[in-house]
């Protein structure tokens, strides 16, 4: 089982070849090769002992992709993409990147497929972005994609080349929409997203964290462990039973701001509440406004696609992968 | 007012450029140049008496587009594209013309854009094919596009891009989704589609046709005549009102062929009903199956889009428009 994971040094990407090591198999097979590939070097797992490729590669290059796929990786998880910000700022770049630079791999893909039947599981991230404003909640399954960035634009036309070259047999591909990932890990960033993150990362540890909305704000969740689980699932489930609709909304948790505060309260208490503090942005509580506040997601449900059912245990998530265990 | 046609030589780009030579005018203004273009030389519209440039282009090439476009025409109709059941035998032409073609137009105008501030009126013609079978009756505005053609995976791309290069300002564009058009001029060709018309427009004239289905099958309907009313009412409204969902389906007629033969009966007689050989054909059974059986259309009824209510005008358009007014 040799699996190449593009976007490999990415949050998730880290995330995913570790617990791909972990797990030392996909499809019940033993996990022999990894080729991790992004426009920065990928660090290697570590304790994988399989053979580890690292590809430094702009996807946007139409010869990249032929070259990632040159070992036929079995599996192939594609996570590469500019942000919705920078694609926003950036046009031509965001289409280069997120729309062009899959369609090259998906062609690629194909050539190979029609010379020697090449024909890898394809699990592509799509993203909550593809749906736009004005939205019901929660969103059902059969609900359009009218997305109001380029990021999701670039988003919903790569779900559609991904059903159709699946239609056709060129792979079998599945695409899923992540919801926000949360509590992600590192530093605060200057993501208009940032906040639902920031407000219970910091505090954890006893910083400060500024809240640009109020509370009653209603958004769409996953933690990171999450987002790895359905990564894996979709590499390891039945593709047949999917039919051909390849894209599906992930599950996930729908809460108010105030609710991860509660939860937050209940976790590591009053004091760790009292560091978050009300600054209220007009232009991020109008970008917020356009968010998804959650989905339906009944066909990845019932597909055996699992999230968390309570901020508590999103919080618990985070404690356990980032801060030891412990408080 | 300066109009450019692409796709001007097909059935519905001339009986367009016949329509606005009758009308003189578009947005109010008079029309004093028309751009013919497709990949045969179009025919020039009888009585025009602007300037009318004849172009023979392959809009998948890049340079294509930017010659169309070099007289800055202040509305494009884009009809161009080659046909469904072609796209799916040619996955790479399908995509060349029907994605890659649209994509040059749609950057050669915002490049224009960028240089002289550019930004025309962009009628897009899409198709229904955007959505694909398990499909609900009537199937609403806001159901996703889940095509199961490669034609109809293009068309929903190209809806994309249209809504975000209309939001980003690069031009005001807007999407139709055409109904099947319905009763067909000219000779019976080996579409799938084909029999919705031959069963009416051969009997019309005394010959026989074949009906390959059954006559509950439902479909959804307009005439050459409501075709084009769409294409000149999207030119002539104010776009602001659609809001950023740029990409609307068009009112229709949702009809059993049973119901399409009792029309024949009334407007022409059991002797034209007589002339329907049924020979049931299972693969267009099959086919047929996972067609639209009809729309809601809420949005564009409410934008003024109109369409035919009744086989028997549907039939009355088509002895007016290509008989001559009489049976």
């Amino acid at each position: 089982m040799h699996i190449l994971v593009i976007g490999a040094a990415g949050m998730v990407g880290r995330k995913l070849a570790q617990r791909l090591t972990r797990d030392g198999e996909l499809q019940g097979q033993q996990i022999t090769a990894m080729t991790l590939a992004d426009v920065v070097a990928a660090e290697p797992p570590v304790g994988f002992t399989g053979k580890v490729t690292i590809e430094t590669v702009d996807l946007s290059e139409p010869a990249a992709s032929e070259k990632l796929i040159a070992g036929r990786p079995d599996v192939i998880f594609h996570l590469a993409a500019i942000v919705s910000g920078e694609a926003e700022l950036d046009f031509e770049k965001g289409y280069q990147i997120n729309l062009d630079g899959t369609r090259y791999l998906f062609e690629a893909i194909r050539h190979a497929h029609m010379a020697d039947g090449f024909r890898p599981r394809v699990v592509f991230t799509s993203s909550i972005a593809v749906v736009g404003a004005p939205l019901p909640y929660p969103i059902p399954d059969e609900f359009h994609t009218t997305p109001l960035t380029s990021y999701g634009t670039q988003k919903a036309i790569c779900e559609l080349l991904l059903s159709d070259y699946s239609r056709k047999g060129f792979f079998d591909g599945i695409g899923i929409r992540l919801p926000t990932i949360c509590i992600r890990p590192g530093k605060p960033n200057k993501a208009a997203s940032g906040f639902f993150s920031n407000i219970l990362r910091e505090p954890l540890v006893g910083q400060e964290a500024i809240l640009p909305v109020t509370e009653d704000v209603r958004h769409w969740h996953a933690s990171p462990r999450s987002a790895v689980g359905f990564l894996i699932h979709s590499a390891n489930m039945d593709l047949e039973q999917v039919g051909p609709r390849r894209n599906l909304s992930m599950p996930g948790l729908s809460a108010t701001v105030g609710e991860q505060i509660e939860a937050l309260r209940r976790v590591a208490g009053e004091k760790a509440v009292k560091l978050i503090r009300h600054e209220p942005d007009e232009m991020i509580m109008r970008i917020c406004a356009g968010w998804a506040p959650g989905f339906e997601a009944t066909r990845a449900r019932a597909l055996g696609f699992t999230a968390e059912s309570s901020f508590d245990e999103i919080i618990k998530v985070h404690i356990e992968d980032e801060l030891g265990g412990k408080l």
